[in-house]
């Protein structure tokens, strides 16, 4: 059996799940799609040094490769269906390939999403390219360009923890909970879903707070005034650090795939996440921190960990 | 503007087709299936200095990472629609872009399918990566699984063309016509569409007629006998090659991307692409060659330009 066989091998006999016609195998998978639904579609790429450790744990890697890629769905309002994967890999490494499709299948039932197609090439390092295709109502998907002056600005459970996990992990020291965060980020399909009909516009947090709600307010038209004091820090990030770490972290960590929203009026159950207002939305651009009603000055920068770079081609 | 910003700009307002609600710029793209339609899609990635050389026009790049893909389309009898790409390149060079962006831009224009989405991100060297979804009549896709002893193999168009330029580009003495057929190859788009309901089974020639057609074999559970005189050989190959290398190339050399597919029966007119029969389907498995009747001893290797890769997670 030749290397690439083998990889095969991982990820065959994955392709079961709803509307799969032909899953793996053939030149192409054959799906159908839901009558009367739009479909949404994320493609999201990981690079082992820019994205990711090279000593990361390989289950963790792909657990992250699908993890990421269900954000950008949960943040249109979309349930998830089915999963392409392209991987390139230096080399053919049994016990890495082993721990990366145990992630990647562990996240794919986890979220109901079926592995239907891929390819597998040979790169000097490991890059893998994740897309995924969901279901939405038509007309439902939540887009980046509806936020109004006067809406609410939310963010779905905690931000900062991935940011500070990670930087202990580069420290030699990381915090479990933490670093938890960053290994196995939960994608808020569930929150994403009540929020149709709801919220005016919402985008995932993957890149930082500041950097991913400064997209939204630019594509809607508006800015935005947010108060640092209410930005929602989990009991361990609030533990191991002092409150001006938290906040950067909080700020311009990424790396967390929280959802942050806008919406006027009440808000429905979002499912197990907690939701947290932690702004307005306000004629003009960009975006003013306060900190308790007074202007708070803050150097946005530091706390990309490998990153320059950006999503959405 | 950030050099990730730069890249984008290359790649924005391209997101206008038919179904797309929404294109470029959201967390996702927002489309529209074709109702009662199956959709197909592939996933294929290109890697710099595996699957082509770095020195590669920038502008052939792009056009070849739409075309396999287009190639996977046709060979399942689908009609491309959308296009989501993920590049990760080592920097942000402006001319490369440029040059990569227009091909990839005119293989889009050509075949009438949308780029809807992306992801930008930094990597050692450049991989690309592009997944495209196509339409296809419910239960109309042509698949690998389908010859039957009694079937003739067709191909199309003509073979080892593609492997013979790049050789010669490797060794810097280029045919044009036949290194032309690896920069610009031709997605049999048409001829695919044309063999629904005729084509029992079929397949890209992507790795080489011998590696691919077997794959089709152990899908359908069958071998063939094919008649290596037969084979579809281009003038440029026969004016440039003597008889042996001419054969090698059209058994083993790949990148040609014609269809290689089964039938029964009359074939339809596929359109501008010639079709050529060039052995039968027979019990058992694997592919036995005959040369003017006579068993035709030959060693499949060497010919692999640089691939250890392999398509078909």
């Amino acid at each position: 059996m030749d290397e690439f066989a083998l990889i095969r091998r991982y990820f065959a006999g994955h392709g079961r799940g709803s509307g799969v016609a032909v899953g793996i195998g053939d030149d192409g998978a054959v799906l159908e799609p839901a009558p009367g639904m739009q479909q949404v579609q994320v493609i999201d790429t990981l690079v082992e040094g820019v994205h990711f450790p090279s000593d990361l744990a390989p289950a963790d890697v792909g657990y992250r490769a699908v993890a990421v890629n269900l954000s950008d769905i949960a943040a249109m309002g979309a349930v998830p269906r089915w999963m392409t994967l392209a991987l390139s890999l230096p080399a053919a490494d049994e016990e890495w390939l082993d721990g990366f499709a145990s992630g990647l299948h562990t996240a794919a039932a986890e979220y109901d999403v079926a592995l239907v197609g891929g390819d597998t090439t040979r790169a000097p390092v490991a890059v893998i390219t994740v897309h995924i295709s969901g279901d939405v109502e038509t007309g439902g998907a939540i887009l980046r360009s509806g936020a109004r002056p006067g809406d609410t600005v939310y963010v779905t459970g905690t931000l900062g923890d991935a940011a500070a996990g990670l930087r202990g992990l580069r420290e030699g020291d990381p915090v479990r909970e933490l670093l938890w965060r960053f290994t196995r980020p939960a994608a808020r399909v569930r929150a994403g879903r009540a929020l149709r009909g709801v919220a005016t516009a919402a985008i995932d947090v993957s890149d930082g707070l500041l950097g991913d709600l400064g997209k939204l307010l630019l594509a809607s038209g508006v800015g935005a005034r947010l108060d640092v004091e209410a930005l929602p820090i989990s009991p361990p990030l609030a533990a191991h650090f002092g409150a001006d770490e938290q906040r950067r972290f909080a700020l311009s960590g990424g790396d967390d795939y929280e959802l942050c929203f806008t919406a006027s009026g009440e808000l429905p159950d979002t499912g197990i996440v907690p939701v947290t207002a932690i702004g307005t939305v306000v004629e003009g651009a960009g975006i003013e921190l306060r900190l308790d009603g007074e202007p708070f000055d803050y150097a946005d920068a530091g706390y990309r960990h490998f990153a320059d770079d950006e999503s959405g081609a």
